[in-house]
């Protein structure tokens, strides 16, 4: 079994969900002969979350953005870790509720997603910055 | 290292939450030979997951179900995406929140979960059909 | 590609969100002559769960129990699974919304993590006892 590893550094993005898919396939030429094997893909930050989900239609997107807003709130009087802005605290949950990894199977030399699936980076700051993703792949 | 893939079609199953654990069992026959390895069962959609959690009281998976409902609710209003009727934009938020993966450890050629841990099938969508999994096992 | 695995047990904790990360890098002495790998840490149970988050400030530890404990109330009325307590079916709800493992990436033979990430263990019961862990890593 053959194990593959590669740093990418993502542009910053806006505060929402963002599809990445391209971006991560793009790096992924060394498991075209594997038969079947996993693609991990972690991002080495505390406050954006990575998740697949629905890759064709934008507003999906947009209420993906919609729902986490309302479903952990900003400026909650009873968070105490609020220096960093009001957006701190939430994104930090967003983060461990959608989790920094996806792991998806590799068959017959690319990524086995569904039709519909589609790579997330989640940014839940507003103003993230670039982020920093590890790509962890084996098989064979 | 060896590595196995196997895909597996679940049957149509109602809204709600399922215990699978057999189905994949049942598939694992070749790694019952591994001292040590990981199983990773993925189901390509979008609007269905898995997780794991308790396997023996049926009334834990009706009250998943009555949590999730409440935690995402139908007919939001600002949601965008809804031709697909009330069902689709909650279906796809609920997926991401389970995720649509469980890793699993295998030791001793047979999967390690805890005594009251279980695999579900979460179905979100009212009529979402049979399924589709990819089951990808390594170890040695 | 080698493979290695290993049983922990932690002590028991008070109900909320703990640092971990020592306790499972003290095991990992294996790994440290990988250059690339992975390493998954799995919580046999289903009413804790696991999470990479902020490894700094105790506060924001603090602000994920008072989160989760607004997001997945205690008491409803609705809930049929409440014979161990009030604590016990929340304890289920929030174990899969953080899910059960967590897949970190090694690099240069260690764990290639973020400057702030570190392993959480999120103990949803009021007495949860000792919690056992199952640690497996491959690389080469």
């Amino acid at each position: 079994m053959e194990i593959f590893q590669q740093q990418i550094t993502l542009r910053a993005r806006s505060r929402g969900f963002h599809l990445i898919t391209e971006e991560i396939e793009d790096g992924l030429s060394a498991i075209g002969h594997w038969e079947a094997g996993i693609c991990q893909v972690f991002i080495q930050h505390t406050s954006a979350s990575l998740t697949l989900n629905e890759n064709a239609d934008p507003t999906v997107r947009m209420d993906f953005e919609t729902y986490f807003n309302k479903a952990v709130p900003e400026n909650d009087p009873n968070y105490r870790h609020d220096y960093e802005g009001p957006d701190d605290m939430p994104a930090h949950i967003k983060s461990s509720l959608m989790g920094v990894s996806v792991t998806i199977p590799i068959r017959n030399g690319q990524l086995a997603l569904g039709t519909w699936q589609g790579i997330y980076l989640c940014e839940h700051r507003n103003h993230g910055g670039s982020r920093r993703l590890l790509v962890t792949a084996w098989g064979n």
